[in-house]
């Protein structure tokens, strides 16, 4: 109900403040007999990592996670995995004069309206050194998921108005990780990743898409009317920090389409199976997967912290200016790419263990 | 888990196909002691039904609800609000050349692949029919916001590309109702009207987008990290059917922004209040309420059902024609507003009862 | 969280009140295609009818069930279920001398302190009338668990001191309906029969104990640490109105024996299952089924309502003298068999759910 | 829902095996501002630990505990409160013997049968170490309880036949810690305390009964219909390790008495207070608190782990012989003290945050 859990019978609960002692997860739910593959998972921590390359902060943020529970042997038990990952370059200093001031755009004021009073320290429970225990979760789900196929594949879709206008089909997914953007169209990447550069030596932030595709679902994952697939995607991705919105298959544009132009056509492929000739539906039809890929975007607004002074007020209300220190990412988008996955996979993991349970 | 049921402590819990003996819902956790306005909530009711104007669906729903408990003297009493509508006007055999095609983009191929079976009659459970239940659910939660002074409008922001160009603080929210497409730019509103009417003379259908504003939501509401206030309404809104994207504040064009000109400047009002100076946040930083409007867009795809014939298969995998018959609403947007506002209703009930547990 | 909703995968949520317009039920979560049996489903309503024999309350509450939702040709099709029993006989006049009353024992004065007021004809929400929604959403589950070959059967094992020594399994369960008290043991139930009646002609109230065998769970079922099923099973039993006590297995009196004595070894019998050569482990190991016969005690306090005047306050605190008028029940314990088994039967349905989501 | 998370608003998520590395807790929900005694959290954990006097294992765990997050300068912050106690004194060779043997009466062939295999050292997750991650977190809502005046208090009532025969009324509670018994009555306890030396000489364990009284809850704590405070706690209670029944007032004995002695009439008392002449009620009524002392007892088998040999069969349902080695617990009552009291403290947290959610 506090809002740290997430997930119905897959499900994680997180904790863990940016500047405090460690950060972790506890995943209840999590089926027996996994074998995880530990450089696996600390790869996916790396692709989340500040510091990983020069458009992102230069923060040394530990990630070295350790696994207290719910592993024997190399697999998983069926009992809850407790993660937790320690903090380690905490320069809470940088902080200090941030005691009484509330940041623009942050969740400073909004804590404590909330809370009465919060830990001050890089953002506390708001930053998004929070979304380290979603990725390590989610690549356990992710190794749920590889013994049905499914593949999660998350991309940088905009930088500013820089943007793929290719269709995902067009574009070689497995060439994401090629560049320092994550963007599977090169050219587009470089722009992007000048385009970031230039806006960090700026000391100001920039905003973005991206993309998500989902290959291999099953038919009949999705709960209706409230618990919608697609609705729990939305849910997943609106939880990320910085995130604005989100759409899935033919989303906004969808809206200016007729009916008549809209409409997926079932066919019978050579296969035998029931396919649809065009994909508007975004792989999702009254909620439950139709078997086709699944497909969405969601949209990051530009980060908060910027490294020019800015007009504010401190907790009594008084005039204040404050002023970034510290290191900050310039765009979020890069490291936001591993987060989006990650979600995808929880919900997807989930939701598969609820189908389960019904099926005859 | 089923997907029937919404909310943490205001929760709701709905049942009901469209062509079986009634639809209703259960809700749970209504604080006592609200007196219930019955009128107003039969004008919710009204605002929503099929046949109020000639741009919707001249279908004949019965929308009379009764109230089988948890209200006692015209009071709510705390204990459960059991709810039932009756269906009436049902053309089941309208559906009987469908028992086992499956129409292009509805639900009916992927209730088949997660139940083995359905009730084909007018979309069964996943008919637009169980809204109904959503809006007279959303009529009490409406009665209890009114103690903060909460209000919730919605208004039709886009059909097709006919568009609302002006930010809603510019437009009179009160004039929504003076037209049947609910848009409250009179001269816009009569394009759309005019564009539903010549799409529906085509046998057509045409999307949109829904813009709503929330005001005088204290701040403090919202339960970071996973339940964010914008999270939990753009699952409530993804939710609906029909909905393919979500977006609050800034949204999707706030991603070409820098951070330099998204930040909202806080400052301290004439009355000693602290506020934003601009209100990209769209009232919600961190998750979390911040007393400033919060406004958010829902997009809409075309209706499914088009009155002309398309290609499909059957549940044998076969290629068949279908052609809807009945009647059917060209746009959903004009009787999706009272819907937009039920759920945006019942997210806030429940996220201030949430906060009133955990307030000092 | 209000408390009208149990289980979490098969999960009801039931709403009504005594005096009210009609109680109901919604199922969220029950599987497709499970043929219903209604004239079972009426029989176990007529089970825990009033007026089904001379040593029960004499009131004529309709019982007639009608299916709104959920269930298609005669089968349940995965969505909602929703139920609803009219109340017919309300002599709501018998409780008007109690408007203001706190009755001795009654949930009166605790539903006055948490609600502010109270719907006080016949008890409310807090009547043993809301046993009803429990009994007919039970007898689905039991149509669910008769695929897994899983029986629920619960008999009266004491009246006031009057007792059944013998163990379950030297009994004939198949003969619990031979006679009105539902006591397997025939000579036993003419005395607690007799004894019943001395008692209500005395215008008093008296309590008992219901036993409860359940066969052929599979092993494997229940969830550590907290779920453990006999802990969900006892949550589920004392949710009765009237229960004051749960064991299972040895029970309390299992506390008196050493580990030597207590143990239940293992063997392999004829078959090659493993068994218990003893089973004080009541089914339940770990909060798991290991396999071998479910069995619990429920203790149920005499009924609070008696035919004599006793002295009381009303909600000004004044001293009042309440009377019990109308027609009760001198002991609950007949009808109380049949809402102990649906209660073990949700308890059942729903974990063999979440086994099911989690099962390799 | 996979059993290791309790509470709704008040919400713990435990997790750790005997013989992994750590095991730990996640409370989310906990209310901001309350300082923290570590000392006292410390000493709270003293009276779980193993090896602290001579009628308990003579085992030496660690019980330090670690807080990584939601505490902020001494005071919980409103995020969520990670804690971890790593494990120390872990003789896993002890267990190699029992690699593939079911231990009678533990849970090994029921973790086999539900997950497919088990991490066999130590009982693995269904260790009664697993109850250090809830003593720990009790000793959090205890003092969020304090605020309110809510004080809970266990004994030791009777270990085997030694029974302590005065009602707690008649006892002086605050004597509970001056014997290694946990017993208010001294002379019981002398006698309780040789009766655990003498069958602990005999390799053997013995069961017992604790009782427990809550004093200073308010009125209208509870939730109907299914979350009634005294099923939550039954609930709560049979989830440790061991525990074979639950009784809250009158309990099993009051299934004896007639309904003209059971009511508790209500008074008004000196200082102008709604109370009970007696209190048979156990201080709940329709399941909500009714201002008067809650007090129930929960029953306890005796340890399954004895010194002697006994038959069993291994996972191929071979025939062996397991005998218990290692230091284990004559008799779990001393130590299952705290642990009782920290469940209710979860309990009774969670349902006053409840409370205050709808409270008008």
């Amino acid at each position: 109900m506090a809002g740290n859990v997430f997930g119905n019978l897959f499900r994680i609960s997180t904790f863990g403040e940016s500047h405090g002692v460690a950060l972790g997860v506890v995943i209840d739910g999590c089926p027996p007999g996994i074998v995880l593959d530990l450089e696996f998972m600390q790869a996916e921590m790396a692709r989340r990592k500040p510091g990983q390359s020069k458009i992102v902060t230069q923060r040394q943020e530990g990630d070295a996670f350790e696994i207290l529970s719910g592993v024997y042997e190399g697999r998983t038990t069926g009992t809850p995995i407790g993660i937790i990952i320690r903090n380690e370059d905490q320069k809470s200093k940088d902080y200090n004069h941030l005691l009484d001031a509330y940041r623009p755009s942050h969740a400073d004021f909004t804590y404590d309206q909330k809370y009465g009073f919060r830990d001050h320290r890089g953002g506390g429970r708001s930053s998004a050194r929070e979304t380290a225990a979603r990725v390590i979760a989610g690549s356990i789900a992710k190794q749920f998921l590889n013994q049905f196929g499914i593949t999660i594949q998350a991309y940088v879709q905009a930088v500013g108005d820089i943007r793929v206008h290719k269709h995902y089909s067009e574009l070689a997914l497995d060439t994401i990780e090629d560049n320092i953007v994550r963007c599977p169209d090169q050219e587009i990447a470089t722009q992007m990743i000048d385009r970031i550069a230039e806006i960090k030596k700026q000391g100001d932030t920039i905003g973005g898409v991206i993309a998500c595709v989902i290959k291999n679902t099953p038919a009949g994952i999705g709960e209706p009317v409230f618990d919608k697939l697609h609705a729990e995607l939305g849910k997943a991705m609106l939880s990320i920090n910085a995130a604005k919105g989100f759409e899935y298959g033919s989303g906004f544009e969808g809206t200016t389409m007729l009916g008549s132009q809209h409409n997926d056509i079932f066919e019978t492929n050579a296969e035998g199976k029931i396919v649809t000739r065009t994909n508007h539906s975004g792989g999702i039809q009254g909620g439950i997967s139709n078997g086709m890929d699944i497909y969405f975007n969601v949209a990051f607004k530009p980060v908060a912290t910027i490294l020019r002074p800015q007009e504010s007020v401190n907790n009594a209300g008084d005039a204040v200016i404050v002023e970034g220190k510290g290191r900050h990412d310039p765009c979020v988008l890069p490291r936001a790419v591993p987060i989006v996955e990650a979600m995808a996979a929880l919900v997807l993991a989930d939701y598969i263990l609820l189908q389960k349970s019904y099926a005859v």
